[in-house]
């Protein structure tokens, strides 16, 4: 496809133990492509689809979240006569437990608002995004979609009033990435989970929301460290990755700060404050995965802060 | 009595709309005072109780916040052959949910430290306060014990492992008070809540008290506002004062930023940012109150920073 546009729109992690639905943290240089360009007919075309789990998604409009996405935007600005054609490149194949959904519908929205001379904010893309990642996790939500589209740490207040915060990134913050080859898919994930949670449970997990805050806002390790547990969602979806339990502690022998799933998983992350710890924590965790007879890929990135880019 | 050393214990609001279990904020100038002083016979004397609702606390030792907190004291630096005898003047009456238990234990376990040449630092004072504490409400919950203790607003991590953390003041804070003539017995208020909550009530709720750390960390009475909600505790204890809602109402149509139930309530407590709207909210509420034919009391107030203090 000659002379398209193109924007990157980095991976996330969301949940991050203490913030189910309401924390997400996008990743620097772990990140989706989409290039695309004008069409003088109406709706979406998706050319092709490479990398990761290219197979997965489905290349219908209709049914994919960056397609989804570009609808909503044609729609919400009444453009009728002409569309958008897209070529779409995966780092992570979908159900990932990294936002790759997220980054889908975002880079598309991102892609198409330059295509039309950007005719809207960021700020007013944000509810299109999520309106297209509602596709794959059949779920609105913004932890996500926020810092995938923003970047940073966010926290989401609230979906519906599009109340999202921007926290501070404590210095020298590095997360390790493992990506099992384990195949969850989010909606069941979803599903799985018991609907009530017990009073003293929400107790504990919002008072370890609220600390991993003030952590971050005062760049405090080791209430950060404290404030990443989960009582509520891990112990409902440890057995989806064999070894899970013994993953975490090879994490915290090798000195993390914080150890869990991310999204709805199998991707899990850690984080630490220096390179040695995050590459060190990456190689043992995939070494109980082994042992599991599961395969696996580590990453190490840093929290990206400038969201999806147009190049 | 003669001689005696005296303390004063700020009384403190607690929950802070999003924070059930695990906020608390102390008030200044509305305290309880302690006069004590060491006697030659082991364990714990209460010589007089004056102030509201004096008829409503035991003297018996082993009933009173104030004197398990002694006990557990005395026990915990094995003193077994002196004692203390106290004067308790109570602010408000227990059961007013504005932590007027804990105002005694916290006194209480200062006074004795005092009495006895200062063995124990605040910090161990701490758990002594909590297992006083726990005759009142049958519960060892530090939301209320922390700020009166240590002054402040106060966020209860853990318990347990005694993880509590102060909260930045955000600038020019009031908080109006109005304690209604009702009784509600803290154990009883407790018991009524339903076991569980919904997991979506739970993310709501989380990242309400997430946003709540971050307003006051900024100063950002705008977040602030949007923070204080309670979809948990607040509509099943709603009932308990008459016309709570039409009160709310009220406290919003003169300025505040927020407004809910201290504690197990009946205090009703509002936030907001200069003296005419913190006063002219106490009138409005109280004036709502009086409409359902209950008197009340109004009074405003600062954060405390300093806690329980020694005179």
């Amino acid at each position: 496809m000659a002379s398209g546009l193109k924007v990157t729109a980095p991976l996330s992690i969301s949940n991050i133990n203490c913030g189910f639905d309401a924390l997400g943290a996008s990743l620097s240089l772990i990140s989706d492509q989409i290039i695309g360009r004008r069409m003088n007919s109406p709706g979406v075309k998706i050319n092709t689809i490479t990398g990761e789990g290219k197979h997965l998604v489905s290349t219908d409009p209709y049914q994919n979240t960056a397609g989804v996405a570009i609808l909503r935007f044609l729609e919400f600005l009444n453009i009728r006569t002409e569309g958008v054609e897209l070529e779409i490149h995966k780092k992570v194949k979908c159900g990932s437990g990294l936002g790759s959904s997220a980054a889908s519908a975002c880079g598309a929205v991102v892609l198409a608002n330059a295509l039309f001379g950007h005719p809207l904010q960021n700020r007013e893309l944000f509810p299109l995004a999520i309106l297209g990642e509602y596709v794959a996790s059949q779920a609105f939500h913004a932890d996500n979609v926020a810092p995938c589209l923003f970047g940073g740490i966010m926290l989401v207040r609230d979906t519906r009033s599009l109340s999202i915060h921007r926290l501070h990134i404590p210095d020298n913050l590095l997360i390790t990435i493992v990506l099992p080859e384990l195949q969850i898919i989010t909606s069941e994930a979803r599903k799985m989970l018991k609907p009530d949670v017990h009073l003293k449970q929400m107790v504990r997990q919002s008072a370890n929301l609220g600390s991993f805050v003030l952590a971050l806002e005062r760049n405090d390790y080791e209430l950060l460290s404290a404030s990443l547990q989960d009582h509520v969602i891990e112990p409902q979806r440890a057995h989806l990755i064999p070894g899970f339990y013994e993953i975490k502690e090879a994490a915290f022998k090798a000195g993390v700060t914080g150890c869990g799933i991310s999204g709805s998983g199998p991707s899990l992350f850690a984080f630490s404050r220096n390179t040695s710890i995050a590459e060190e924590a990456g190689l043992a965790m995939q070494r109980v995965l082994k042992k599991h007879k599961v395969e696996s890929r580590v990453m190490v990135a840093r929290i990206d802060s400038e969201g999806t880019v147009l190049h």
